[in-house]
């Protein structure tokens, strides 16, 4: 009588587009997985890319019900696309940068092979980030719905007027903004457009969101941090030409009345990193501080 | 045998649109400018809305050709408009505001009767503002051309990407900066769009440009003034949707190539206040220093 | 057989010192307090410089161990004394203001009689503070210890070159800062110093620390928030005539080396306001959002 | 009949202190010097810690009357002391960065030799800037003078509340400011500590001076730049331990009713740049905007 073998466990490769010479990088990817025992497959836009002989492609929905992980090969860009489409399957995410170093790809390709090594030996600390969801509610009922690794941005169009937003945080009114927009930024987006803006930066783990405006009128609309079990509803207010971006994904034609209702998303999602990474590392080396 | 009678001097009216109860102080300028022996006349949109017989209507160019001071009524919006298109025939400004104060609408409108009367028996200062000229370059040739009192803003569009602007001063290579966008502004717009985006305050009579980005991707992209005699080149590198407003007043579709190029506008206007303003007063008052 | 009377619940008065015409509106709180079957006493300070017959002086010790609550009168300066030495008895605050709106006191004291009725009645809402806690170490001793409402703020002398500081967090290692110094500040203290130098509001409620340099040599060392968990040290590695502020009180003569540990205190303080109370609401009034 | 020979012409060696190795570089820039035809000696305070036999010593005061030129061999610290001395004497000043590339001292020691023999074969671009001259008024009378290549800072001591700051720009009255400290900066100063506290670049030909607060209490305190033909005058109305500080010396003690009227130096200093320099490219450079 013999035991049911324990199924292979997978690993799912996503690679940047149009990557001159990222076939090599993958290939050693590739190969180091399988002799570690995994069957890596391949997600199914790399797939069409990028070519190797033998590995399948899976659909993100395979991706997320089936992987035990997925390793991304890219730019922060890459990431972000995927993050926001695995956030719900909960699969742990490895980031490896192709090219600079980035704030969520922080294994440089020249480490990737013992870096993979050893998370997968176990020898990995487990981060969670948090998303945000946001709801597009006009005359009550929800139009649009979306989640955001970084930021949900309500912003104007160009050469409209201000943008007039009306701010309530857990049923409170806090401001009547009029702006270029309004970000409402992660821990993770606090490196991103919000930081651009004059937003502060955010430690990963701190329970927190952070509401940026973007060149207020008011020079004391400065950016608020809440707790991120908040509710934060922005109302379109006035101003011509308003959409709302959920990562720079844009959502447009908003009306006057339109409210977006943001929070906390139900699923977040985990990135590994090698033992003894620190998030203050990749701060030194991103924003030179090390100079 | 007589003197030919020195023909009498205009001062044209232009009152802000849509402003409930203007009629009664607009009568009591009238009267008091005809009773100091001035012809009134109506700018021809005011004239439009604003019934008051026995006034006649003069065209811009009309104002500009004839007019001795032109009065405006309302807030900075109304002059920024009136001072753009009277700007090449040099006719001074008088801005009274309807509402609250505004930098270039100095004067309350219960101030109005006297103020008026000092400036018009020379009891004024007399205060330039210089101006920005515009040109849009494609493939070398000029497709438009504008001035602004404000600022020229390149801006990319709502949920387009960064945009991506190479500057050039005087012929030499500033930066490509990667942005929401740039402001070129004039000591007067320092106090809009150029503020609210980080710029600093530019005093009138100082000889510079701030160049203000939006937003930048780089925190050292700070603001920097230049001389007024320095002629800016913003060229569009990358970006999509990218836009030139004067003022606000936008010209679209720029793409890949197009240059824009700003100098000081050979033209400057005039705004006479009463003796004894103070630009520093307009600042504490609109700034809230004065608490 | 009797039962024992339930002895009579104690509330203490804490008015700010050399305040003009405060006789009266004290005078009113004692009598409304002691009509409503309060013992009123007043703080030994204020005892000292308020006379009002027939009120005992209790020290804050005392007031810590037996009141009930104090009701505080003055500005945030006032309140800012009290709260931290009453911080480890934990008991309840009541801010009145004294002139000004405070972001701490914030009952207006035309509104004092009305909003103390209804917070005694129990229709108040309770809302809770994180402080800090900062130990100065030499060569691993402390030699210094003491509790922040607002911050803890390291800084250089005038005239004394950069301060240089290592900071770490929970034994990471953060960055070598060069700068006139560095603000760790709680939510409270997020309105006060640390927004001066360009840091964020923080939502009272936000399990957050923030640490704000001052005019940094290096522009990208923006404002970080952690967790409120973190324990953050500072060491003096350059710079000269340093000293640590705990909300303005100062401990001098750091030598390079000193470590500063900063985390938050075991206590918090418990603000009581009127039912309805907006943290918005006061920040709008106080950064004049509402124009 | 012989002509009188024309004097040798003297090139003045300002080497900053402390620097392991640098008798290398200084003894290749002498050699060269010489070989040029160029009489070569050390300011005093050089001579006094780099050893070479042969080259004589002569103080500031004896440069400042009979060198063409003097090389300074450091940082921009080195430059800034220097500069401020040899003002008045309008000796041209050529910068040589040992280390980092400094905004003064921007030509690198390697290429120093190339740099110099086209400086001094006239292939040099001479660029003026302008000074601040400070004088400490106390009843009227003037009790201290200096002059600034950067800056001039008035500034509360560590622990002191805050400054309160009279400040007055050619007799208009600007604002009562509340904060650490005021900087008033040439536009050499404003990619110094100006820049630190959120001051904008000013390019060095602007003919503007920066006014930059130090952490203000109100918001809306902000940079401000006037014409460098204004008189600016800052008065101590409050604060206790306050200093003014010119490029960093410090003059302390400053009372109540104490005024420092800035105005532009009569004189100004000159740095000679190899052609094709960019004041742009150092920037670039030094604000890594070329990543």
């Amino acid at each position: 009588m013999s035991a049911t073998p324990e199924p292979q466990k997978i690993i799912a490769l996503v690679v940047r587009h149009n990557t001159a010479g990222i076939e090599g990088p993958v290939t050693n990817i590739v190969q180091f997985l399988q002799h570690a025992g995994y069957r890596v497959v391949f997600e199914a836009e790399t797939a069409a890319h990028v070519r190797l002989p033998g590995i399948d492609a899976m659909t993100v929905t395979e991706i997320g019900e089936r992987a035990s992980a997925a390793v991304v090969v890219g730019g922060d860009g890459t990431m972000l696309g995927i993050a926001r489409q695995l956030a719900r399957y909960e699969v742990p995410l490895i980031g490896i940068n192709q090219g600079r170093l980035g704030f969520m790809t922080d294994i440089p390709i020249e480490r990737m092979v013992p870096a993979l090594g050893e998370i997968l030996e176990g020898q990995a600390s487990a981060e969670k980030r948090t998303l945000l969801q946001g709801r597009v509610l006009r005359a009550g009922e929800e139009i649009f719905c979306a989640v955001a690794v970084n930021d949900v941005v309500v912003a104007r169009g160009t050469g409209a007027g201000m943008a007039e937003l009306k701010v309530t945080v857990d049923g409170q009114f806090m401001y009547n903004q009029r702006s270029d927009g309004l970000i409402v930024a992660t821990p993770t987006g606090s490196t991103a457009y919000a930081l651009s803006a004059g937003g502060p930066l955010l430690h990963p783990t701190l329970a927190g969101i952070s509401l940026v405006p973007i060149a207020p009128h008011a020079l004391s609309n400065r950016p608020i941090v809440v707790p991120d079990s908040s509710e934060i509803v922005v109302e379109i207010v006035g101003g011509r030409d308003i959409s709302v971006n959920f990562d720079m994904q844009t959502f447009a034609s908003l009306q006057h009345g339109d409210k977006i209702v943001i929070a906390r998303a139900p699923h977040s999602i985990t990135f590994l990193h090698p033992e003894g990474w620190s998030y203050y590392h990749t701060l030194r080396e991103k924003l030179h501080w090390n100079e």
